[in-house]
C-alpha cells in the first residue's frame, strides 16, 4: 500500500494548560521524521486559524525553541473558545483540501474531539484521504475513555500546593477560609485540594463537587460544625457547585454573570461565588474572619509547577498521535490506559467515543457530600506526583506560672 | 561583665510568609548553642499567647523537625493581628518577668516592632534587664532602613510567576485580563509583576500602585489604548489603590467594605476590587472578554515557590538576632544591607527607627502613573532569582491560497 503524502497540521483548542505545548512539540518532532510528510503546519488560534489559513511553518523550527516551548505554558499557537458546527467545518475542510492537508492532529478536550469527528466524516463522504487524530489535554480530566487526561496532573498539583499553603496560613491566623476551584461539571480538580494533606486536622476539611447536589443551608452547618471542633475551618469549592434542580449556586446566589457565547454563565475570571459563600458564611457564624479566594487563571498555567509525569505523557501523546496515523493508517483520540501502580501504556478510541461527552468522578471517588475518598487520592497521587512534606514543630507545652 | 542569664522566647507576629519559620528554626538553632540561654521558648499566636502565658519549650525539638518546619509556609508557632497598646505590652512583660525570659525576638513587621520598642522601654524603665530584638518580616518589603525583606523575594516570586503564567493565559485566548495583588500602602509585590516579562508585547502591560493616584476614566483609556496595540491586555493593581484624595478605590466602587479590627477596610480575601474594575472596563469597552483574578492568599504562603535568597537570608537574620543580643547585649532590629551586586550583609538598627513606619516604592522605581521602572527590576531580581525562562514558537507565515 502506498502511504498517504502530504502536510501535517497541527493546532490546539479551548483552555490552555501548563503542558500542553509539550503535546504540540510531540506532534512536530515525531512528524518531521517520517518522509510521507513534506511539512508541519501549524494553525493559530485553534480551528478559527484553519479556517482563515492562518498557519506557520513548523518545519524548520529548531529543536532548542520547540523544547523550550514544550517548557512553556500556555497554548503556543494561540487557542480559540469556536465550536464547529457542519458549515463552520466544511470551511476547515476546505483550507485543509487547498493546503494539502492529510494528516490533522487537534490537541484540546471534548470540543476538539467532536470537531475531528466531523471533520473526519467530512473527508470520507468526500473521499478526500486525511488522518484525523485528536489528543486529549484538559485540566477538568473530563475525558472519557482515558484514564486521565493530559494538563490534569499539572493543574491539580497546583490546587494541592495552593491548599496546602492556605491551610498552613489558616493554622497561622485560624479561620474560616473559602477556595473556589475551576471545573463546571466534573469535580476532579477541586478534589486535587485533598492531596497535600498531612496531619490529621489539615485542611481542606470540607470539600464540594458538582457531581454531588450543593445546599447553602447543609454547607453554613457543615462550616459551623468544624469551626467548633477545630477552631478553624479550609474549604474547597468547585465552580460549578448546583442546586437540586441543576441551578448554579452562582446564578442563584447573584441572580447574574456574564453568559459566554454558548449561553454558559461565566463562572472563572471573577469573585462573585467566593464572596457570596463567603457573606453566607458571615451572616450566619457571626464574629468569625471569613475570607474566600477564587483560584481563577492561575491554577491553569502556572509557571514552575508541573507534574513530572503530566509532563511526560503529554509529550508522549503528541508523538503517539503522530505514530498511529502514519504507521496504522487510522484515526482517533489518543487515551491513556493505568497499568500496574503505576505506568501507562498509549491507545486509539473511536473519535465519537470522545465527542463531547463529560466524564464525572466516579461514585467510588466521593466520600460523603462534602468529602473525597481515599480511593480518589490513590487514583491522583500518581498524576501530580510528589508533594512536599509539610512539618509542624514538636514541642511540649510550657506550664503557667 | 557577668552575661545576662535566662531563657529566651520567640514569636511570629502578622501575615505568614513562604520563609518566616526560616527565621524561626535560625533563632531556635542559633540560641541553643549559647550557654546563657537555659531554655528557648516558642509563644503560640504572638503576642497574644505571650499574654497568656501560652508557650512550648522548644529545647528539644529535634535538628530535623526543626529543618523540616523551616521549609514549611506559614508561621509554626502560630500567629496574631493583636497590636498591643502599653497596658498589653504591660501585661506581656509580666508574663515574661514570670518565666525569666531574658532574651526575646519577635519575627513580624512594623507592628511587631512597635510591640519591641514599648517592651523594650518597659524593661527599661522597671530595670529588668531584657534583650528585645526584632526580626524583619514581610510580604509587603514595607519596612524600613532594611534594604528589603524576608518573605518578600518568595511573594514577589510567586506574583512574578503568576503573571508569566497569565499573560501566556492571556496570549492563547487574548482579551483583558487584571490580576489584583496584595499591598495596602507599598507597591513593591505588585510591582513583582513585571519581573518575568521577556518579549516586548509581554504583560503586565499596566501596573498600578498605591504610591500613585488612581484614576478609574484615565485607567480604562489606559486598557484602551493597550487593547488597541496588541489585541489583549494584562493589568496588575494592587488591593491598595486610591483616588487623589485617598479614599480606597474599592471603598469608592463598592461603597462597603468589610472594616477589620482597626477600622482598616478589608481588602483581601474577597473577589470584589477585581470584579468591580472588570466591570468598569466590560462598561466602557464592549465586547471583549474580560477577566479579574485577586491573589489572595495564594501569593503569600503558596508551597513550592521560594526564593533561594530570600530562604537563606530569613533564616540568617534569625541567627543574626539570637548573636547580637547575647555577643553584643543589644536591643534592635535586624536590618539587611546590599553590597555590590548581589551580596547582603547584616546590621542591627534603632527600634524606635522601624516601629510603626512604612516604606513605599520610591520615585526612582516608578517610570509612569501605570508602570514600573528598570531600576525597580534591578533591585528585586535578586530577591526572586531567576525566574523560569518563557519561549514562544520561532516559525515563518504561510501563505494563504
Amino acid at each position: 500500500m502506498a502511504k498517504l503524502q502530504g502536510k501535517a497540521l497541527v493546532a490546539q483548542g479551548g483552555g490552555p494548560t501548563a503542558v500542553i505545548n509539550q503535546s504540540l512539540v510531540g506532534v512536530i518532532l515525531e512528524a518531521r521524521k517520517f518522509t510521507e510528510i513534506d511539512r508541519v503546519y501549524g494553525a493559530r488560534f485553534g480551528v478559527c486559524g484553519i479556517k482563515e489559513e492562518n498557519f506557520i511553518d513548523l518545519t524548520r523550527s529548531t529543536t532548542h525553541n520547540l523544547e523550550r516551548v514544550g517548557d512553556t505554558p500556555g497554548s503556543a499557537l494561540g487557542s480559540t473558545r469556536d465550536k464547529p458546527d457542519e458549515k463552520y467545518c466544511e470551511e476547515i475542510f476546505s483550507s485543509m483540501q487547498k493546503h494539502n492537508i492529510r494528516y490533522f492532529y487537534y490537541i484540546g478536550g471534548n470540543d476538539s474531539a467532536s470537531t475531528c469527528h466531523i471533520i473526519n466524516e467530512q473527508a470520507k463522504a468526500a473521499n478526500y484521504e486525511l488522518r484525523v487524530i485528536h489528543i486529549p489535554k484538559t485540566i477538568d480530566n473530563d475525558l472519557v475513555g482515558t484514564d486521565h487526561s493530559p494538563g490534569y496532573g499539572s493543574a491539580a498539583k497546583f490546587v494541592a500546593q495552593s491548599f496546602a499553603g492556605v491551610n498552613l496560613d489558616n493554622l497561622s491566623l485560624p479561620g474560616i477560609y473559602i477556595g473556589v476551584v475551576m471545573g463546571r461539571h466534573a469535580g476532579f480538580l477541586t478534589a486535587a485540594s485533598s492531596l497535600a494533606r498531612r496531619f490529621p486536622d489539615d485542611g481542606p476539611h470540607l470539600i464540594y463537587l458538582p457531581e454531588r447536589v450543593f445546599d447553602p443551608k447543609k454547607f453554613v452547618a457543615d462550616v459551623d460544625k468544624v469551626y467548633k471542633e477545630f477552631g478553624r475551618c479550609v474549604v474547597a469549592v468547585s465552580e460549578g457547585i448546583h442546586d437540586k434542580k441543576g441551578n448554579s449556586i452562582m446564578a442563584n446566589l447573584l441572580n447574574t454573570g456574564e453568559k459566554d457565547a454558548h449561553g454558559n454563565i461565566q463562572l472563572s475570571g471573577c469573585g462573585a461565588l467566593g464572596d457570596a459563600l463567603a457573606n453566607l458564611v458571615r451572616k450566619e457564624i457571626k464574629n468569625k474572619r471569613v475570607r474566600a479566594d477564587t483560584f481563577g487563571y492561575l491554577q491553569r498555567s502556572f509557571l514552575g509547577c508541573v507534574s513530572d509525569s503530566d509532563r511526560w505523557e503529554a509529550r508522549e501523546v503528541g508523538e503517539r498521535a503522530v505514530q498511529y496515523s502514519v504507521w496504522d493508517d487510522v484515526d482517533g483520540s489518543v487515551a491513556i490506559d493505568r497499568v500496574g501502580d503505576y505506568a501507562v501504556r498509549y491507545g486509539l478510541i473511536d473519535l465519537k467515543e470522545v465527542a463531547g461527552k463529560t466524564k464525572t468522578m466516579p461514585d467510588e471517588f466521593i466520600a460523603s457530600d462534602n468529602m473525597v475518598s481515599e480511593a480518589f487520592r490513590s487514583y491522583a497521587r500518581p498524576l501530580t506526583g510528589n508533594l512536599e512534606h509539610l512539618e509542624r514543630i514538636m514541642a511540649v507545652r510550657v506550664e503557667k506560672k
